[in-house]
């Protein structure tokens, strides 16, 4: 491999997400393979401000592929945003020795590190590291599938009260602008409904729908909720306007909030994390910068960050249509 | 045994909770042990009155065992509340040749049943289900252990998210009245402070707590808050509180809501269960009436359904100092 | 759509697998949706012998999109493979009306299917139905998901106890012929070694492998090796072969075993099946026959049962890699 | 507190069980919270020998609470059992300063520390910690709660398997010479029939029970089989058995081995391991030693480790009874 790069800063940024451990412990390890040194960033762009790092060797990353959350701790922080703290960031990443990033995070996080690398010509490579599923350039972010299978687990615990109960459950899950985690997670819980901002449903056909549902001879019913979902009402205000509309419905609202970001991570992201990880380190190695590494078409492919910002994570319409027929 | 008793009716009223279909499970059997029928009676009182019965032989109840809810539905029924509805009530189960209830619930179904017995002479045994452990003459309701473990598992994720962003986390969990679930889910998930009913600790001493917590080195904290804690605030006030008074903590807050009713039951609630319901039959066999079955050091002992309906079941005050120690 | 198609019949066939339900209950509910009728085949061939039918509706299917294993019940049927059997199952079909059949299984149900629809020109569409993950034409089987899900939980929990020893465990995983639930549990459980029947390994480098493991610093190991492995010995015999070579570990062997077929399906699993349980009908209702509904490349696609029968789902030689390098 | 302890030291030693480390968490803190200092000793006795101490803090406990194994390593020592062995060990707590011992394990542990005391009067004081909850003394030690959930959710989901295929399945589960798991479990689980040491069912009383579930309208098995079960054969030849005499039935195997070992710890385990840490130490600053913690009817207790020893936890017997009925 051609480019001289001696020593690697791995960070993670943003919200934490289930397999960033995974990633972390990858490109650790990648990096003993290759025989260069690799150092950890705490806390994101703000540990590297204020130089916060520590030397990570393969032994340092034993037993973490299980865990969620992210051992290198995660921030936001406004002072990267000035050119002064840039300038802090880098001064301490050549004084470590550190000729390379490997980031992972989400748009937020790659923006950061295009500009970083616009400034100071600095080598940085992405890794999608959200629940979200909402960047482009990739069909899965680490931590999606960790959080599809966390919601379908809770709701599967709600559905045996609200069955009990002959309850309606709305059920609000996260995702940001997106609607990956409703649509799916909605799918595999067997959600009556799925509300997502892709898509304005309306609170007619909703009304509508969940009659039709009563009328089929179910009992309850779930309704799955995206946190950005355009439907003009959050999800208090749809409870009041189901009491008023359908009174024969006892209707009861769950949100998931946190819980989604954590939890060990699934086989899935593990091996995704693990695929990503070494992929990142070796285009690096090769020269590479300003790409996101990601998966499309059971392909691991390299996406230009300035793409993966700019775009979107498109949801599946065909998913749409295939909740309206599997929940009949 | 000398009754003679020759069909028992099994119903679930009030909220429902993993392990009522393991006690369906032995009711079921146990009759068939013993060479009598047994009914299932459909949403608890309200199903009484409508006659809404369905005969349960040892085969109706395979792979439940592990199913959270109750497969015989559960409700509230106000028209039980009136002498005309349980006359109704009665009428049905003569008519069905019905000679005995085993009532599984908690405070407000044992009322009932103590009513019901008063006007018609009808035997009814209890047996103690509901997460929220509240129940007089029991260590243990059905439910209770699957509840804790939920709640842990969910902190445990939580707790990931927190320790990656240095946050704190109000999480509020179930339990009306009584302090149990958060006081033991609290100290099972490592809980840094715990707010329940039975005390009030008032909200300056919380703020020391979390600021000496702080200062012990600890970057996350979770606050668990039982929902019928005293404090005076709601947790959303709470984190407005302490926002205002310890800006330098990001707060989030959680409300784990009904999946603590769901999932699939503990093994210690289907073993509880199934020595409950074994119980429950052989004593109404026996031509015990007006007691509920539940277990007390170690053992399983019947208490009068009144003084399991006036009792409090009450917290263990030593954990409250263990608590303390543990999360130092 | 122009053929006329009145009433589809779905079975389940030889092992099951996590997902089978929610394909199931996919089936059932996309012939409501376009109104055609549904009749279950009980115990897959065997009961298409006997006649072993029951109509399906949308509300027969509630509540089993998260149960593993299949309500219509799986076996190998020995009379399926004579002329006379299948005339016999033939029989039963057009007496109960059925103009098509779902098959969900794997490569063995497939090739019964087509003989059937060569015999008697029966319109079949299969569903990739196995843990294994062997089937030409899909990325994905229905369960293969959980059952990587099931294998990383339990090796998370062996670690737990096999870095409390310092000991080295042989765990054995299903899989038959191929190495994928080896490849990618064992990644996604963090192996030392992983052992496949597409790669003969060979001993000594099983040995040297261990040998270097324990000289960079690890003092626990797991090794996964898939139950097809070629290395020419059992496992018992490569823990004997281990114990002479290397006596400073204390070696430990487990056998997953069946486990890995059961459980709650995963998010990925069920909605998989749902995708492909619509599909499957749709397409029979086309007028398709012979072809296998998977995906590839993140689409749903056809394959004809015969080259699905034929061809051998690759394991990605990347991952071999890859696993080496994150093992270091 | 009278007597003049400055220094704790806390080991694990026998095999791992989930809790140990909320165990050793309680021990650390209670120290902290009384102001005295607390040494975790590695690999038991054998890192006792070898003064492979390290000092632990509060800080030094975060986030443990909930992992499976024991931080502190375990080993067992061979060194310990001679006199030199053991004089070595307390050549090295008295060089660093440690005044007395909280010994986390079972009863091979508390012999050595019994031993020890009388050899040096050293104070020690034990915490019951494996899942076979043999030790008398205590109605549950720790990790025995969890290792009878990983049972039940393992065999529920080989219950998928079974029912899917109409099966039969032995498995085998832990338990050393006690039934405790095999029995619980079993009755959690589910199972058709319960072999256990403690009692001995005999073949053919085993083949007319399986006989008579199969009139009965099962139509497929589990039989939960101790590990030191004394029925004369072990799994293996019991399925050859069952094969030849039932040749109705498809009969498999599993042992679950050591997954039981390991795992995050239940609610009841973690709270059970916290009180009983907080107690120990207490015990030890007061003077106490040569006893066992344990819980009792509802109580923390104390029992003379020489009983602990000596003694052996019975079984209920009543649960057998338990178990014929609910299997009917």
């Amino acid at each position: 491999m051609s480019v001289n790069i001696k020593r690697i800063g791995v960070l993670t940024s943003g919200g934490d997400s289930p397999g960033m451990n995974a990633a972390i412990r990858a490109v650790v390890r990648t990096c003993a393979y290759h025989n260069i040194e690799c150092m950890g960033i705490y806390r994101g762009y703000q540990g590297m401000i204020e130089g916060d790092f520590m030397e990570l060797g393969p032994r340092s990353v034993n037993n973490i592929i299980n865990k969620g959350g992210t051992i290198l701790k995660s921030a936001r922080s406004k002072e990267f945003m000035t050119p002064e703290g840039r300038k802090k960031a880098h001064k301490h990443l050549s004084e470590a020795g550190i000729d390379a990033l490997v980031i992972i995070g989400g748009n937020g996080s790659f923006t950061g590190g295009l500009v970083f690398n616009a400034e100071f010509n600095f080598p940085v490579i992405g890794i999608p590291g959200t629940i979200d599923n909402d960047i482009y350039g990739t069909s899965f972010t680490l931590g999606y599938d960790t959080a599809l299978n966390t919601v379908v687990e809770v709701i599967d615990k709600i559905r045996d009260t609200a069955s009990s109960h002959n309850r309606l459950f709305f059920v609000e899950v996260m995702g940001r602008d997106a609607g990956h985690i409703a649509l799916n997670a909605g799918i595999g819980a067997g959600a009556e409904e799925i509300l997502i901002p892709e898509e304005d449903m309306g609170l007619e056909r909703l009304l509508e729908s969940l009659k039709r549902s009563k009328a089929s001879g179910k009992l309850s019913s779930i309704v799955v909720i995206a946190e950005g979902d355009r439907i003009g009402k959050n999800v208090f205000e749809l409870k009041e306007y189901v009491d008023e509309n359908m009174p024969e419905y006892d209707v009861r609202v769950s949100i998931l909030g946190h819980m989604q970001r954590g939890g060990s991570p699934t086989c899935f992201d593990r091996v995704l994390a693990s695929r990503l990880g070494v992929r990142a380190v070796e285009e690096l190695l090769k020269g590479t910068s300003n790409y996101m590494v990601g998966v499309l078409k059971d392909e691991i492919v390299l996406t230009p960050l300035e793409n993966a910002i700019k775009g979107k994570s498109q949801i599946d319409k065909e998913l749409i249509r295939v909740s309206d027929i599997v929940s009949i």
